[in-house]
C-alpha cells in the first residue's frame, strides 16, 4: 500500500488528498497533516472583514470533509521533512511516506518589518480567519470613530487581490453609510504600478485600476517598501510617513519553516511542470509553497500570486503525476497554468483572466460587471458544497 | 433696530442682504455698500467674451433689486473697517454696524507679475464685466487675424473653471468658423495637473480633462508660475517662453484692501463654520473673501475656488447665524460645504459635483452631456429672474 | 512640344504622369523614369508579410499602365539631375526636360546603423516588395519556431503606420493560431510617445495606442535611437539591449542619391505650396522626396510621414501648377495638405484623419471599427483598378 502524506488542509491539501483517494482508491493510504481543523474559504475573508459574512458561513471542519472519504487527518503542525529518509516529523510523531505533497501556503513574515502585523505590531491583515476576525473589529471601530485607512502590501508580497477588493469594498460600504468623506482611503503597494499584481499586469489592468481608484478617490502610493510601522504611522523606506487609524498591510511572504529547507533562500520550493521537486522526486509542492520566478524584476521585489483556483489545478496535476508514477505510465500532458480571478469591487465585480499566468499570453483581460459579482457569490457556495461532499473531480 | 452692513453687491452680498431682510423684516436696517451699481451674472462672462451674450443679457441694476425690498444701497467703495469700533468708512461717510457681512470677492492682484493684466499689462482677463468686454474685443481681432491663444491661470489663483470653459468654447467657435488650424490653443496653469482645480481634483477629473484636451488638441502646460509678461510672450519661472496674440490669464487673488487687514497675510479672512470671523464675532465673511486652507500643498501655490453656488450657500448660512444671534438661539446645524458646478464645454457641458468640497468626499463626479448645457443655460435665466424679484429663499 | 520628365513609378510618379497627360494631351511628351517595372500597392505590404496577400494581388506592370496613355517609360535608374541644364542622366542616356517631377520616394539608409537591414544586416523591413517577401519568410519561421518579435522604427524614420499595423496584425494572427503566448511582441520606436507618428499625434492618438497596446500586451519602448544591431539583439543608444528572433525595423530615411544634391543635408527637396522647387522653378517634387519641417523638435529626430494618399494629392497639385505655368495662368488655389489614413488593426481597423497634416488643426480624430477594415480592403481594389485603367481624375 502506497503511503501518501499531504501537508496542509486548505485548497491545495484537501483537493490533492481527495483527488489521490479518488484516483488510487484502496491502493493508497492518504494522510493529511495540518494544525488547523477548519477549512476556510479564504477568498471570502474580505467579506468577513466587512461584516458581510460570519465565520460559520465560510468554514468547514476538515474532519467532516476527509473522514467520509477514508482519509486520515493528523491535527498537528509539521515540524520538518527529512527528504532523504522520506519522513515527516510533528511534535508527537514521525510519519514515513512514499509520496509527499506539500501545500503549506505562505509563512506570513511579519517579523521582517518592525511594527508589522496583528500580533506584535500595529497593522491588520486579511490572510487568516483569525486575522480577518480581528481586522473586522478594527473596521467596526473605524465606522464608529472614522479616520484614515491604509490598505496595501509590503515588499515580497505575492497576493494583491484581497487588498484591491478591500479598497473597493470599504469605499462602497463607507458610501452606503454616508461616511466616505470622513475616511481617507489609501492604497499603498510594493507593485511598481497599479494593477501589476505580481504578474506584470493583465492587459489594460494598469489603466483599469487607475481609473477606478481615481473615480473613487482612493489615493494610491505605488512602488514602495515599508521600513517600519509605529502605532500611528507607516514609515516608508523613502522617508515618507503615512498616518493611519486602520492599516491592513499584507506582510512579506516566505515558505513555512517546516518545509523551507527544501526550497530557495526564501523557502519557496522549486518544482518541474508536474509540481515535482526538482531534486527529491517523491516530493510534490503546490500552491503558494511552490516557487515561480517573477515575470520581470521590479524596483521593490514582489512575488507571483497563486490563487485558490491555480492551487486546485496544481493539486490535480500533481495528483495525476503521482498516479502515473505509481502505475508506471507517463503523466498526462499538462496545459500551461492560467489564472481566472473574480475580484469583488463592492457594488460590482470584475472577471480577470490571464492565460498563461505570466506574459506573453494568449489571452488576458479584465471585464467589469454585476454578473461577475453574481458569479463570485455563486462560486463561493458551489466550492463549499463541493468540499463538503468531498468532490474533487468537478471544475 | 439692528444695523447690518453688507460689503459687496454680487452673489454673496445681494443674497445675504435679501435673506437678512426676509428673516428679520423690520427689525433690521440692512445697507449694501458697493462701488458697482450693476449685478453681473459672472458665470456667463466667458459667453460674453465669445460673443454669445451681450452685457444687458447678464446684468441687473443693484438698486432695482434692493429698493423694492427696502434695503439701502450706498454706491461707494469701502475704504476700511474698524472692527473695534464696528464702523465702515467710505470716501464720503462712516457707517456704524451691529453686524457686518463681508462679501467683497477677490482683489485681482495683477501687480504681482510684471506685464500682467488688461490695464497696465498685456494680458486679458474674464473676471469682471469690463475685463470681459475688453477680452471679447481681443477675441474678435483673433477671429480676423488669427494667432496663438494662451488661456490660463497664474500662481495663487483660486478660480479655474472659467479658464477651462474658455478653452473649450474657443475650440468650438474656431471649429465652427473653420479657423481652428490657424489658432494654436494653449492651456497654461499653476495647477499641478489638469483637472486639479484647486481642490485636488474631483474623481477622475485629471483623466477627463487630459482626454478632452488631447482630443481637441488643446496643448497643456501645467505646474507653472509666471515670471513676467511682455507684449509678445509669457515668460515662466522655469525659463520657457510662450508666444501669444491673446492671453487670457487669471491673476493672483488677494483679499480687497479695505478688508484685508482683517485677514491672513494675503488678506483672506478666517472664519468658523458659520462664516463668523474667528476674532471679531459680529463680522461674517462669505465667498472669495473668506479663507479656506488648500487640501494639499502644491508645487506652485493655488487656492480653493469658491463658486457662486457656494457663495450663495454661505450667504444663507451666515444670515441664519446672524438671525440666531439676534434672537439668542443657537444657529441651525450646517451641512458641510459642497460644490456643484456646470462647466460649459462649447458644444456640450459637464456637471461636476464634489461633496464636501475637499477630499475625502462622500461624492464626486464629472458627467458630460448636452443636458448639462441645457441646465447651465436654464440656470442663468432662473438665477437672474430670482435676483430681479429679490427672491432669496429658493435654491 | 513641352517635354516633361517624371522620376519615379509609384503613387506620385504614375499619378503625375497620368494627370499631366490628361491635362495637356498631345501638347506634352511625358516620360517616366524608374528602375522598377512594377507598381506595388505599398499599403498592402504588411498583409503580404502576414501571408494575407500574394505579390500578384498588389502589383501592376508600369508599362501596362502607361502605354495605353501614350506615356513613355524608361526602365532605368536616374543617375543625376543637372538643374541648370535641365537634364536627367541615367546609366545609358541623357534626357532634357522642360519640367521635371521628382517622386523618387525615400532612400532606405540602412548603412547609418551597423547591422541594420535585410541585405547587409540582421533586421527585416516592410518598405519594398522584395523586403516584404523576405520578411514574410522570416515570419513563417516565427510561426514554426516562435520567439521574440521586435517591430519598430529607427531614428530619422518618417513612416510609422506600417509598423503599428504589423504589431496589431501579428498579435491577431498569433491569437488565431494559439501562439500568442510564445511570442513576446515589442514595439520599439523613435517617436517621443506612442501615437506621435511624426505629426505630434492626432487628437487622442497617444492614449488610443497606449490603451490598444496595453490591452493586447504589446510591450512598448519609446523615444529611443538604435546604436547597432547584432544577429541576436538590438542595442539602443541608452545602452539597453533587446533580444529578437524577428526584428522588423524601419531604417532612417534620406533622399535618393540621384536627386539628393537638390535638397537639404538629408537630401529632401524644399518646395513651395505648389510643390515647386524653391530655387529651380521648372522642378517639382512630391511625396517622400519632398521636405516638410517637423511640427516640433523631438528628443530622437523623426520625420513627417507622407502617405500614398498625400502623395497622390501632391501629384495633382503639382500637375495643375505645371499646366497653369504652360498656359500662363495662375495655379488653382490649393487647400492645405491633409492626411486620411486607414490603419489595419488585424481584426479591426481605424480611420485617422488630420486636417491639416500638422497642428494646429481644424480636424483630427481616430475612429476604430470594422467598417474601417472594409473601407481599407475596398480602397485597395479601387486604387488598383484606377491605376490599371490609367484613371487619375477620380479621388
Amino acid at each position: 500500500m502506497t503511503r501518501i502524506v499531504v501537508l496542509g488542509g486548505s485548497f491545495g491539501g484537501l483537493t490533492a488528498a481527495l483527488e489521490l483517494r479518488r484516483l488510487l482508491g484502496k491502493e493508497a493510504e492518504v494522510t493529511v497533516i495540518s494544525d488547523d481543523d477548519k477549512f476556510t474559504y479564504l477568498p471570502s475573508l474580505p467579506w468577513l472583514i466587512m461584516g458581510w459574512r460570519r465565520p460559520d458561513d465560510i468554514t468547514l471542519g476538515v474532519d467532516e470533509i476527509l473522514k467520509p472519504e477514508g482519509i486520515s487527518f493528523i491535527r498537528e503542525a509539521a515540524r520538518g521533512v527529512d527528504p532523504d529518509k522520506s519522513k515527516v516529523t510533528t511534535a508527537s510523531t514521525e510519519i514515513s511516506y512514499d509520496y509527499l505533497v506539500i501545500s503549506t501556503g505562505p509563512y506570513l513574515s511579519f517579523d521582517e518589518i518592525p511594527g508589522l502585523g496583528p500580533e506584535k505590531g500595529h497593522t491588520d491583515c486579511t490572510f487568516t480567519l483569525d486575522h480577518a476576525i480581528k481586522t473586522g473589529q478594527t473596521w467596526k471601530h473605524i465606522l464608529e470613530n472614522p479616520g484614515p485607512v491604509v490598505i496595501g502590501s509590503a515588499q515580497m508580497v505575492s497576493c494583491f487581490g484581497p487588498s484591491y477588493e478591500l479598497a473597493f469594498e470599504m469605499h462602497a460600504e463607507l458610501k452606503r453609510r454616508k461616511l466616505r468623506h470622513k475616511v481617507p482611503l489609501i492604497y499603498l503597494t510594493s507593485e511598481p504600478y497599479l494593477g501589476h499584481m505580481g504578474v506584470a499586469g493583465m492587459g489594460n489592468s494598469k489603466r483599469f485600476f487607475e481609473d477606478e481608484f481615481a473615480d473613487k478617490e482612493i489615493k494610491t502610493i505605488v512602488n514602495q517598501a515599508i521600513e517600519e510601522v509605529t502605532p500611528e504611522e507607516i514609515r516608508l523606506k523613502d522617508g515618507s510617513k503615512i498616518p493611519f487609524k486602520l492599516a491592513m498591510i499584507a506582510p512579506p511572504f516566505k515558505g513555512v519553516p517546516a518545509v523551507a529547507p527544501l526550497g530557495n533562500p526564501r523557502g519557496f520550493i522549486p518544482v518541474d511542470k508536474n509540481y515535482r521537486h526538482t531534486k527529491y522526486r517523491n516530493i510534490f509542492t503546490i500552491g503558494v509553497a511552490m516557487a515561480i520566478a517573477p515575470p520581470e524584476p521590479t524596483p521593490v521585489p514582489v512575488g507571483v500570486p497563486k490563487t485558490g483556483f491555480m492551487t486546485v489545478k496544481m493539486a490535480k496535476t500533481a495528483s495525476a503525476a503521482i498516479f502515473s508514477d505509481i502505475k508506471g505510465s507517463a503523466p498526462p500532458p499538462q496545459s500551461e497554468l492560467e489564472v481566472i480571478c473574480l475580484m469583488d469591487m463592492g457594488n460590482s465585480a470584475a472577471l480577470m483572466k490571464a492565460s498563461p499566468v505570466l506574459p506573453p499570453r494568449q489571452q488576458s483581460y479584465t471585464k467589469k460587471g454585476i454578473w461577475a459579482k453574481w458569479l463570485k457569490v455563486s462560486f463561493e457556495k458551489y466550492f463549499l458544497w463541493k468540499m463538503k461532499h468531498g468532490i474533487s473531480n468537478l471544475p
